[in-house]
This record gives C-alpha cells, structure tokens and sequence, in this order.
C-alpha cells in the first residue's frame, strides 16, 4: 500500500478493441499488467478492411506477446510489390514486353498484408473473459485528483475506473476530443483533399487494355493522380481491383462520414493528361464507385501524446493516409512502448514498496512513451503524404521524374525500416527513469 | 473421311494428370479436340509440392483455357521476394539494422506460389467426367503404320487407342523410356549433385540467431553451399523453412527414389566455409532431415521433343533444378503451344476435306511445337542449373562477387520473362504451315 492507501498493482483501461487496442491489451497481458478494453460497439464485428505492415515488426511483436506475432504470420500474406508505370505515357501499355512491363523499381522491402478482421479473431481468444466490455461509448474521463482513480463515464450510464487510460479509439478518437475540446482544430482529423475510388473490373476486359501489367500490382503515376490495380479473386470470378486515388481542392462535407458514391466521370476528369491506355481503362469501371477520403492528422499534428495518466496510441494520435503502408504498424510500436513503460511503472511502485506515487508513475510512463514515439510516427503521417503528393506530379521538387519518385520513395522506406526497436525501449525506460526523478516526491 | 478411311477428327491421348497434363487437356476442351488422360495412379492424389510460375504467364493461360488463368489466380498467392545475404561474412547477423537486411536486392518480377494438390483441385472438375482414365501405367506404344492409330498398352492389360500421344508424365518419363530405349542415358533424369535438406525450425530459435532476417525470406549464399529460409505456418505454431542446398560430388544411387533421409552433420560439413550466423542456425536444425536430390535432363538434352506421333512436355521434355521457380510454368508453356498447333493441325483435316493425311499433319504440328519450344525450355534447364552453382560461389566467373551474382541472376529473370508468347505461337502455327507443305501428299 502506498501513503494513499491504494494497492501499487495498476489497472488500466484501454479504449477500443480494434488492432492497436487488442495489440496494448495482449502487451500489458503479457507483462501481468491488469486492464479493462472498453469498446463502444455491441459487437466484435469484422471490418472489411486490409491492412498492411513491414515483415521486420514481426520480431518485435514477438516482444510485445509472442503470440501477436505468430497471429500475423498466420493471418497474413506478403504484399505484392507495387512497381511503379509511368501512366502518362502516350504507349499502348499492352504492347510492353514481359520483361519490360515497369518503369521503375522500388526497392522491395517485405511486407505483409493481413484482413483486420481475421487478424483481430486470431487474437481476441487469447485476452481473458471479463476483459472486455463492449457498448461502452466513452462520454466523460473525470480526474479526481492525485491518488484518486480516474473516472470513465459512459453513454449507458455507467461508470468504470482506472489507474491510466490509454486511448486506441482510432482516427475519429473520443478521447483526442474529451482531452483537446471540440474547438481545438486537433480534435478532428482533416480531410487530405484526396479521396480513393474504388471498383473492380473483370480481369478479361482489364487484360485487353493493360496485356501482362493486368495481372501484376502496379502503380499508375502521373499529372494531378495516380492509381494502384492489382488483381483479385472473388466467388464468382476474378477481378481487377483498380483505386484510383484524386486530388480535389474541395472540403469534405462532414468527418463522421468517410465515404461516399462517387461518380466515374469525376475519375475521368482527374486522369485526363494520362495516357491512352489508363483513361480506357477508367472507361472500364462502374458508372457508380464507393469513395473514401483520406483523413489525417497532419495538419494538426499534437504536441504531446501524454495527457497526465491518459495517452492516445494508433491512429487515436497519429492518423495516417495508406500511402507507406504502415499506420497499423505505428500503432503496434506504440503498443511495444506503452507495454514496455507501464511495466516499468508497475514495477518501480513495487520496488518502492509503496512510497512511489502511483499517479506520478503513470504520468512518467506516458510522458516517456511520448518521447519515444511522437517523432517517428508524426514523421509517417508527414512522409506519407508526400508520397502520395509526389505520385501525383505535385511535388515540385520531384514533378515527373520517375527516377527521383523512385529514388525518394526508396529513400523514405529505408527509414521506415531503420527502426531499432530495442533501443527505442531502452531510450524509452531510461526516460522513464528520469522523468520519475524530475517528479519523484 | 480421308483416303484411310478415318474421321479428320482427331482422338489425343495425354499421359499422365500431372499440372502439365491437366493444362494440356484443357487447351484441348477449349478448341473441341478430343483427348483422353491416362494417369497411372489409382487416384488422383494431392502431391505436398509448390510450384512457382511468373505472374506474366497469368495472360497466356487466358488464351490456353480462361479457367486455367482464373484457377491459378485462385489458388496462388505472390511468392516472397528472396533477397540475397553473404553467408559467409563474419558478421553477426542478427545485428543487421532492418533496413540493410540484404547484401544484394534480385530485381522482384512477381511471381506466384500454389499447391500443386490446390491447383489441380480447380482444374480436375471442368474435364468432362470419362476423360480421366486412373490406374493406366503405360507399358508400350506400338505404331502399326501410316494411317492406323497409336495402341497404348498398360500394365493392367488393357489397351487404348490414339490418333497422337502427348506425354506429360513427368521427370522420370515413361514414355521417354519407350522412345528411347532403356540404354541411352536421355531416356533418365540424372542428379545434379546438388541435393536439398529441408527442415523446420521453430521461429523463435532462428529469431534469437538471426533477428529481423528470421521473419523475411532470404537466400544465404556462399562458399560451396547456399540456403533459402522463410517462415511457414505450421498448425502447431510458426516455424522457419530451412532448405539447405548442398554439393556433393557422388553418384545418387537410384533415380527410382529421388528423397532420403539426411544428417544435420552432413549439412554443417557443407556450411563449413560460412559466418558463425548460419553455422548456428545449422545446428538449431533436427538430426535427421529429408532429403531431396535435385534430377535434370541438363546432361543428356533431347535433340528433339517430337518423335513421330508421340510428343513430350513438359519436365519429360526438360526437367529442371527448381533455381528459377519457372519449371512448371514452362510446362504450361508447352502446353498452349500444343493446343494451338494441334487445333491448327484439326482445322486443316477439316478443310482438306479428307485428303491431307491425318498422321502426317501430326507430325508437323509436333515438329512446330518442338521448333517453338526446345530452345526456351533447354536454356532454362541450363540456367536454372547455373544460378544454383553460382549461389554457391562454384561459377568461376562470378565467383563470391554479390553484385555480379544479382546482375547475372536478374539478367536471367529477364529472359525468362522476355517470352512474347503471342509471337511464339506465329512461329508455331508458321512452321506448321511450312512442315504441312513439306511432307504434304
């Protein structure tokens, strides 16, 4: 017992049960670490969503929970790479040889794609019944003060406490809005001005236009869009699956609603200076296509994940348009730091055999995992937009040399992949050493 | 009804339900040949190999049978990148920072992956039923004249007739045996003293050897031997494949049986030159390993795939080393050329109106087929043996050079893409015409 009377054994809740929130849940499991996964649906419901992430996480998954890590070999294949055609080009794309059928090469880095809903099935299993509660839609944290539990109050009308909440509430975050109040422009994520059409074209009428690069991943960049096809397989046949990704100097109507019906002439309009071979092919999809704006958080980046004994991890801090192919990655570092942190916490109230603050603890922990992590994954969130900026030609710097897209492209995966891990742990527990001494009492 | 007395309709025999076999059969529904399949097992039993074929082939197997193209898309996932480390550098190599896991990057064409087992599953069900026969293992092919058709006679006693015979059975042909004769050393594979111990490995072993590399796939190449790792998921956990390749300089006792056991020791004997990394993850491998010696017809390459009315494709034509993940693909390859020869060789009986001779317009279309094919598919053979004796720094030009061993290696991709099949079949259909008129009456 500290001098406040409580028990130095912590209890913490976490707010959501998707990726990251399941990924803290399984490293505080991991670490004997109580907590509570609060999630606001009624049910664990699969969403229709891929996701992707660098093979080299893998390893530090294995630190997380060892079996997060065997969960994404299991549930995940590896990504096709996605070599880049210059879609301007006057060629007729189905004329080019086999061995010719990319401009450009980015340098392969593994990575792997997963289904959200089948990673998430592999691993809720494993956390302990009890452990989460679902219908939970967070109203209100009340803090009462330094020894006191914080208080989550919820729109069913109950009530929950916890030592520390930690928030993996996603791009649209409750808590990012409780914590920053609605008029802070930070509250929200902010519409990127590019929005994703997406449809699928039998792969027939796609080979008559595009020959061998049909049944390839690539990349389509030019003037003002780019777009990526790859094909898939469906029931009842296979398809092209063709994302058209568009510029627009509009606002987007309304966050809470990300998608929307979009029309295929909006396509053609945004690829009119490519290619012969690209604007068939745009000819080929749906007079009607799902649209999905890209939010982020880049232009209201936050200046600190930590907020006393609350913390915001995954895309509830740093959302991310999918241009790296890494936002859920970023949100499994963020569950190996806090992880690794709150153990830290944990055990220095033992070691200190009750004279630590608990709350300073905490707050100590979340300010290290702040410091750890707030640069790199502030910098994916920058860095990927520019690659997507620069895969539509609007990089001045860059315009519409594909070498330079290349070269840059390449250059910004290596420092994707240039993570050491381990010491981000070690930098992060030695700041949590120093923070508890700055505050120690 | 020509002047023998037959319909101009042609009746094919296909031996053997292998992937090449099954691929022919099917050329042949789409053009309404008529054919029949003897396989020499009871049942068609799922063999547990992969096959690798380039992503490219996607387009040429549309014109073969456009179910071919859709089943491969079904069953095949893309296949890893393998990105080459020096195995024999001192280095510790689970130091590696995750963006400089590779030594050399091989330029990444997609290929696919799939079941041998899967891939027939899809295929077997469009056959019409009766066109299988199972538990047919050829004993003879008597050619009883000119205008008289080919009698098969199987080890059951029974007999079957055909206008032509297309054997796809395989490395250890026996139709090549018949052709042959038991005494000239094509009619055999031989060994390549190369042989391929596999084993499992559970990941976190090779992990605490290898670090990050231990979750990509990766060819390690030095000093007479080279390995290729990638992790697999197994139904009791994750495991990294281990597939060690090693040179020997003994015979291979019998060809009948390609698989035996290995000793680990044998394997730590052939990494012997390599780092202290690799050497350690040899000694995580079990005791006792399989086996499996690598067969080719490299030594004894046919001068001709056509013999008369008999025919062979595929790895009884050319078996490969599996170095370039493209020896199913070339059967495939065969395969399209034979279907568009032989429909060439129908459509002239048809409107010769019965006076072309049907077993002289055979030949020509077997003749087309084997001008159009043997070259690609014996310089594979060669190259794919090449690419294995240069992973393990035995090629004296190349010798331990990395950066010549990716440009030799990604130049050899490039030929094997660089395969304009639409030209090849004018050539084919070109020569036919030519060989028609030759040896027309």
């Amino acid at each position: 017992m500290d001098d406040h009377g409580n028990s130095p054994s912590l209890d913490i809740a976490i707010i959501g049960a998707g990726v990251v929130g399941v990924h803290v849940a399984l490293g505080l499991l991991h670490r004997n670490i109580p907590f509570t996964i609060y999630e606001q649906s009624s049910r664990l419901k699969e969403m229709g969503v891929g996701i992707g992430v660098p093979s080299i996480i893998i390893e530090s998954m294995t630190a997380l929970h060892p079996d997060t890590a065997e969960n994404l070999l299991k549930v995940s294949n590896v990504l096709n790479n996605v070599n880049v055609v210059n879609g301007s080009s006057d060629e007729d794309l189905k004329l080019r040889p086999a061995d010719r059928l990319y401009d450009v090469v980015i340098e392969p880095f593994e990575f792997r794609g997963a289904h959200r809903g089948r990673l998430l099935d592999g691993l809720l299993p494993i956390i302990p019944p009890g452990r989460v509660r679902l219908g939970k839609h967070l109203e209100s944290i009340v803090d009462r003060g330094d020894g006191e539990k914080l208080v989550l109050q919820f729109s069913d009308g109950s009530t929950a406490e916890a030592d520390a909440v930690i928030a993996c509430d996603g791009i649209k975050s409750r808590v990012r809005q409780i914590l920053l109040g609605k008029d802070n422009p930070a509250s929200l994520p902010h519409y990127t001005h590019t929005s994703i059409y997406r449809g699928l074209v039998p792969l027939d009428k796609i080979s008559n236009i595009l020959g061998n690069l049909a049944n390839c991943a690539v990349q389509y960049i030019g003037q003002g869009a780019s777009m990526v096809t790859y094909p898939i397989v469906a029931k009842d046949g296979v398809y092209v699956n063709v994302a058209a990704y568009v510029h627009d100097e509009e606002d987007w109507p309304d966050s809470d609603y990300m998608t929307s019906v979009g029309k295929r002439q909006d396509v053609e309009a945004a690829f009119a200076h490519f290619g012969p071979s690209v604007k068939e092919l745009v000819k080929t999809l749906p007079e009607e296509l799902n649209r999905w704006a890209l939010f982020d958080s880049h232009d209201h980046p936050l200046s600190s994940y930590a907020f006393g004994r609350v913390v915001l991890a995954g895309d509830a801090a740093h959302a991310s348009t999918p241009h790296h192919g890494a936002g859920a990655g970023m949100g499994i570092e963020d569950a190996l730091v806090l992880a690794t942190v709150l153990k830290k916490a944990a055990d220095s109230l033992v070691s200190a055999q009750g004279s630590a603050s608990k709350h300073k603890s905490l707050e100590a922990a979340f300010r290290a995992y702040d410091s750890a992590r707030r640069e790199r994954s502030q910098w994916l969130v920058t860095s990927s937009r520019h690659i997507g900026v620069s895969a539509q030609w609007r990089d001045p710097e860059i315009g519409g040399d594909l070498d330079l897209y290349a070269k840059d492209f390449t250059e910004r995966l290596h420092k994707l992949m240039n993570y050491d891990w381990k010491d981000a742990l070690m930098r992060a527990t030695d700041e949590f050493e120093r923070q508890s001494e700055l505050k120690g009492e």
